[in-house]
């Protein structure tokens, strides 16, 4: 059984030295998301000639900025799988991550990745939203996905998301319950898209509650929230949560 | 805003070598619920007479084993709290912690904690179902909250226990993600109140979805997870995830 309302494919061609190579991949998946490789369907091909080591290594980092960022509902599936064939098949060689080449590959894999990643959670089950979540200015990795995870999962949120509805105090408040040591609320600004709704520990005083609405009401939203306590970045694409979502999960035997 | 559908009293009467004295309490609380105090209010009351360390103490006590183990949708809010107050108006004095009086009267302010915990839990918003999740057989107490609230927080565990669907499978994924060092799968039992569904890393031999759904028709169910690491047990208390919690937090300006 599967809930995927859409066909998931995206492809980048590339050219290098050796001449023009394909990258192509498709996926499945939009409920149980929240990737964590291994455990999702992604098949991604090229037709470049790659030792194993370096496709390994080109999926590794594609995967990691792309499926490994991606959450619908929180629960991990235990047989997610992300593939990255080289068929060769181009005749065009690329022996090194480091070379021009090695790098244009890379770049083309990531894209694809990110690319089927997006299409996962735009058919989220019973998504209307996308919603870019970045936390800027973290003081590390682990911290950075803490806090977007722990506002992507929120239900208050995500219920937030659905409605349309600026509720900057329940984005806070998740931001304040992520666990993270000595967090300095006075420090968090917080925007939708290019809306600054939180600074200095609660609504920002310039702030319309018009002008997050006209935000709220767009079906791609970019929520950024900056810590001010390092220079780490990350980006955590999610979804809303809607009757849709609790239909598809509860009656999914009907 | 209160989204409250119910008041939430509880009392205790206790007879000490002194006298006879009373706890009695209140709470609000439906959404938003997952207290890490401080972040609720619950106000409780006694007549006797108990110096304020031991007053702290006993309260910290209760708290731990009843409003801080329940969870609606495992969003903490920011200001959650639980006060106990003494009057001393019973005249009956407890020094002690330790004395026969000390237990009996921290025994009936733990089970008036208790009781309003879990009217909180009934009352959450969009409830359908009372759910006690039982982790027993962990090697620490850390890791068996974080199994219990992994299950309590799955949305897809929410959504099942809301369609009274025994989904099994749902319920050992959510364990599976929970972050265990070193999880055998194949140890792990769970039941469904007296249905056992899962062991040696899968359904159950014996287990029969009639039984299971027979038990998940209930209003009030035990799940019951045994990890067989070690000898330590936790409880926590959580509900279903239903469209109403949806609307309830899509709506709740309309």
């Amino acid at each position: 059984m599967t809930t995927d309302t859409v066909p998931k494919l995206a492809s980048r061609s590339v050219e290098l030295v050796g001449g023009t190579v394909a990258v192509t991949g498709m996926a499945k998946g939009s409920g149980m998301i929240r990737p964590d490789m291994a455990t999702m369907l992604a098949y991604v091909a090229t037709d470049a000639s790659v030792p194993q080591p370096l496709l390994q290594a080109l999926l590794q980092r594609a995967v990691d900025q792309s499926f490994n960022r991606i959450t619908v509902d929180g629960d991990t599936s235990t047989n997610d799988a992300c593939v990255l064939m080289a068929s060769g098949a181009s005749g065009v060689r690329v022996e090194s991550g480091e070379s021009a080449d090695g790098r244009r590959l890379a770049a083309a894999i990531a894209a694809v990745c990110a690319e089927l990643a997006e299409m996962i959670v735009r058919d989220g089950e019973g998504a209307t939203k996308l919603v870019r979540l970045c936390v800027e200015s973290a003081a590390s990795e682990a911290e950075a996905a803490n806090v977007a995870y722990t506002v992507a999962h929120s239900p208050l949120v995500k219920t937030a998301l659905f409605a349309s509805d600026p509720n900057w105090g329940r984005i806070l408040a998740a931001v304040g319950r992520a666990g993270i040591d000595r967090l300095d609320v006075e420090r968090i600004r917080i925007w939708l898209d290019d809306v600054c709704i939180v600074s200095a520990g609660g609504r920002d005083p310039g702030y319309r509650e018009q002008a997050g609405k006209a935000v709220m009401d767009r079906p791609e939203i970019t929520i950024r929230i900056d810590l001010d306590r390092g220079d780490v970045r990350t980006e955590v694409l999610t979804c809303d949560l809607s009757y849709d979502y609790v239909k598809i999960n509860a009656e999914y035997r009907s």
